[in-house]
């Protein structure tokens, strides 16, 4: 296939692929293992199967699309997710999923036709839940699948309805027995989410690390009390305190240097959430993420000065408990090399670049030599139906996947299996 | 029966009732409509029946027991809820309803041995869903009595687990066919929700006016975004504007001489509530109180300023509607001077009060004469388990109801019908 065939091919296969639980605002909603979640994947399978791959799933739902190329020999894993936020975009994680199988498709193809030789077995991945909007934890296929999540706490998870994953993964008719193969290498294209790269007109970013994060939990306790008779002194209202946290979280971002510092708190519980009672308990989420440890550190130790001054000013108790915590992360420099190289000998504009969010890759590079590559997010905008990456860009994406697939499954990061799930 | 054995009988029974939706920590759980509220409301019409009154209940399941003393004349209502918020104390609502109900028999008991002429009939009344914590509005089976709400509304009601007002109150094999009866006046006896007869060293309360008030609803506007990679700048999160306004409205009373704003946020929901997405909407509750107009409205012109700040410096827009407004709300002087005369004949200290609380009296006194009385809260605290009001105020004030009670039977603020329910 010509490469304007497959971009053309590409585009088109993409298109379809968005109707599904498609938004009237131009996005998508799939949440993992809703309706829609499993109409996609339901259509991904038939695609691989007419592609010529073997379609199976392992225990948490991640899917394959398998190829054996070198009987015997590991697997290149490449891919990203199918699922989404709720009014997402068309583009986070599907976009790389897509990518994955057109590349895996065209890789065949040159074994096939002679011009490649293999050293390694191909599959095409979706990983199960990777935005933990439904279920926590996000990454969640991709956590099982490295070992860093026990099954049966996945499959236990529940979402607010009180749906655990294993009634909506089933899927009936399909048999859960896939033991994922050995794995030699992984390469995932994802899209920014970010401005970098449109803002320095660069097409590739070559991800060389992920910036450090703190997660907390936190959980503030108030006293239940009327809200019209009882005085402002009495009150121990566990919302004020809790919107004091998230304006002080806020507040963060401005004290430490431009850009430094981003911060979020995006869910809340309260109890009892009812027109007249003063709220006794507010739960909620709050991150912090910096590309620099030092600042992550002292925005960490102003967190904590905040929380002590808000239990003052708010007569509440605040619970904290950092749930993750990691530094800056690197991917193997042999990775990003290959990636470079391969931009390059496509005439690709490429710079490295960090990226901020968590990828299904975050995990897989723990195990096994890993390529993660951006493509251009207009003005930055994700998580929203007004996600965009230019035709132009998602096609080039496409073409230097191919390009780094084809390297990888000539073994040019070595063909010895680096991780074997469950072994 | 002498007063101390309506003293301890009284006691008992409340002891009893409070066993109904009892929580660990001492207080009650029965919200409108639940399996709790049922309860109490059956063992309630057992009550009433064993003390010669006819048990029914109106389309919105406003609970009467009804006793007629002269054919054809109109009621005296005297009563308070059974309903309660979410693990709540034991006495706001349910102490004025069996307050009410031991009141009512004693007085059928003076009239049946000929020391009371009546002039009126005589009807307990339990009102359905005063509370609002599961149903909005609250005040419901009063609003509807009064008028003021439409039955059809009220019935279509739903909780946060679409359950309607209608399939809630559902009572099988009762029939919901009494047209309540037309009304001469009305009165109730509920615990303060406050410090002041208590730091007065106050038994009774002879309530003569309402707090002020001004009642918004509240949509913050943002976008959907990604918490991690999104810039600082780029954001426009609904729940960063709402934590801002939930600390203004607390702000304000600060702003104002002490003591004479109360603000409030107790309600929040937010979109999609997910760990890793920038909240696009959040749609919270916001009360003001005062007992001065010119500081509501002070209050309220402020708050207005605080808004179209907030927009600006979060990025968002914020709807507000101004649900409920009402000024200083006046009771019947002619009740006040009731309920006066007969606290000085039982020898009660009183003092006149303001209520800032809504009551079912509220909804009442705007269509019939209306007696409201207070007994002391322990420390003001309220809508919370450890609500109490000690024995000795408790009983004083079934037997100051008894004598209000007594005294409106006998026609003392007229014995025409002052209001007549659907007509």
């Amino acid at each position: 296939m010509q490469q304007h065939e497959q971009a053309e091919d590409f585009l088109e296969d993409f298109a379809t692929m968005s109707g599904f639980g498609a938004t009237p605002g131009g996005g998508v909603e799939r949440q993992a293992g809703s309706a829609a979640d499993h109409e996609t994947r339901a259509w991904f399978a038939g695609w691989l199967e007419r592609a010529g791959f073997e379609v199976r799933h392992d225990a948490v739902s991640n899917q394959f699309g398998l190829l054996e190329l070198v009987p015997g020999a590991p697997y290149v894993l490449v891919g990203s997710h199918l699922d989404s936020q709720p009014l997402a975009g068309r583009f986070d994680g599907a976009y790389g999923v897509l990518a994955a199988a057109h590349a895996a498709r065209e890789v065949a193809r040159r074994v096939r036709e002679g011009s490649l030789q293999p050293a390694c077995n191909l599959a095409v991945v979706n990983w199960f839940n990777e935005e933990g909007s439904r279920f926590t934890p996000s990454m969640m296929g991709s956590s099982v699948l490295t070992g860093k999540l026990p099954l049966e706490t996945a499959l236990a998870a529940t979402d607010r309805a009180g749906v655990t994953v294993a009634q909506a993964i089933a899927e009936p008719g399909d048999a859960l027995d896939l033991t994922p193969p050995p794995v030699a290498a992984y390469a995932e294209i994802h899209i920014e989410q970010g401005r970098g790269l449109e803002e320095s007109g660069t097409t590739i970013g070559l991800v060389d690390r992920t910036w450090a994060a703190s997660k907390y939990r936190i959980v503030v306790h108030g006293e239940q009390s009327h809200t019209g008779s009882t005085v402002m002194a009495d009150r121990r209202d566990a919302l004020y305190g809790a919107a004091l946290v998230i304006v002080a979280a806020r507040e963060l971002t401005d004290e430490l240097p431009e850009g430094m510092l981003h911060s979020s708190v995006s869910e809340l519980e309260l109890a009892p959430n009812s027109p007249v009672t003063v709220a006794r308990l507010v739960e909620i989420n709050l991150d912090l993420r910096s590309p620099d440890e030092a600042v992550l550190e002292r925005a960490n130790a102003l967190l904590e000065e905040r929380l002590a001054a808000i239990e003052e000013r708010a007569r509440v108790t605040i619970e904290r408990r950092l749930t993750h915590q990691w530094g800056l992360l690197a991917y193997q420099p042999e990775g990003v090399e290959l990636a470079r190289s391969a931009a390059a000998a496509l005439g690709l504009t490429h710079a490295p670049t960090m990226t901020v969010a968590g990828h299904d890759s975050t995990n897989m590079k723990d195990v096994a030599p890993t390529v993660m590559l951006f493509v251009p997010s207009i003005e930055g905008i994700s998580h929203n139906e007004g996600e965009r990456t230019s035709d132009e860009d998602s096609v080039a994406g496409v073409a230097l996947l191919t390009e780094v697939t084809a390297r990888l499954v000539a073994g040019e990061l070595g063909s010895a299996a680096a991780f074997t799930p469950g072994g």
